[in-house]
């Protein structure tokens, strides 16, 4: 396929070069440093190529859109018309410190809950589905899901940590209470899996290397 | 410990069933049945019993509380002061429907990103971190990494998902755009994991069973 590139960080560069090695043929486009999409595609080799972003639109058969958050108005401007085009977008709303997302989270279950009894110590975690929980075993064929917990007193999160180890779990420290604001729609990912696409029991597992 | 139960729902339920194998002491509370929890308590036997909601809080060193997100309010005026207790909250912020979250959610850059550019087909993807991605393997000890991908386009996504497949990861298929409101919040997850819990690479592998 023909591969068009907007946006030449480390994440387009490091799709680039996996799907030329595939065989597929990228041009890369748009960034801050006009000298970069041409120094990747170099290094890249003949699969590869520069250009504007609409050239690089006007290439593809998909359009890999990987800049940051606040670029993005810029970029499908320069892009011009998508028609018909299939974008793959690895963008997500992060601020550009990471400190938060710049869209579509604000608050949490447990800060309202917090609000609502502010004297007391507030630690959530959102264990396996009730299925999981009711049946003869917590694992997953032997693997034991990971329950992330949020907290703002690590003494009441060690409680807590505790009983989720006793109930044949994985518990993985998420940090502040306020993380839970992304701790929340990720147990909603996972109804959405098990009841909308059909895939019934799941759980995460994280992965660290 | 004393653990008091606010919620006499399948996660209270099955919670306290395994916590009481453990040896410690329940006091189960707050339904819309009020036989719920007696019969909830007796199934369990000796380790367990039934009072009000703020019989439960005076009885508890941890108060679990397992209620509806709707229900919250009612529950935590029912359980009186919290002070100095250390509340285990299992509240995901779940309309009753399940259909979407209450609070906290409301929108995605994908569906920014869709909004910007009407004509083009938009499929998400966020994939393994950079220097994940820039390594010489995306495997974490030889088990490929969970990436979701959502769309509103059967045909587009299936392209997404086979040029995932090509950078040695596992496409998981999590429905329609508007789930990137819940897969991009979970990456953030990963994020501050990474970064404010200093736990370095990581990803997600989907558990199903």
């Amino acid at each position: 396929m023909n591969i068009g590139i907007i946006g030449a960080g480390n994440m387009g560069h490091g799709l680039g070069k996996l799907w030329a090695q595939s065989g597929h043929q990228l041009m890369f486009s748009y960034s801050r440093d006009i000298t970069k999409p041409k120094k990747i595609a170099q290094s890249i080799g003949s699969n590869a190529r520069v250009g504007t972003p609409s050239e690089a639109v006007a290439f593809a058969d998909v359009v890999l859109l990987s800049v940051p958050y606040g670029a993005v108005g810029d970029a499908l401007k320069a892009a011009g018309s998508l028609k018909d085009k299939i974008v793959f977008s690895i963008v997500n709303a992060l601020l550009p410190d990471m400190s938060g997302m710049a869209v579509g989270t604000s608050t949490s279950a447990a800060e309202e809950i917090a609000k609502l009894a502010p004297d007391a110590d507030v630690v959530e975690a959102l264990p396996v589905f009730a299925e999981v929980l009711n049946s003869d075993s917590r694992r997953f064929n032997d693997r034991q899901a990971t329950v992330f917990y949020t907290g703002d007193n690590e003494r009441s999160k060690q409680v807590v940590a505790g009983l989720l180890r006793e109930i044949d779990v994985e518990p993985i420290d998420a940090g502040a209470l306020k993380n839970s604001r992304y701790v929340e729609p990720a147990m909603m990912l996972l109804i959405q899996l098990a009841y909308t696409q059909k895939m019934g029991q799941v759980g995460f597992k994280l992965l660290n290397r």
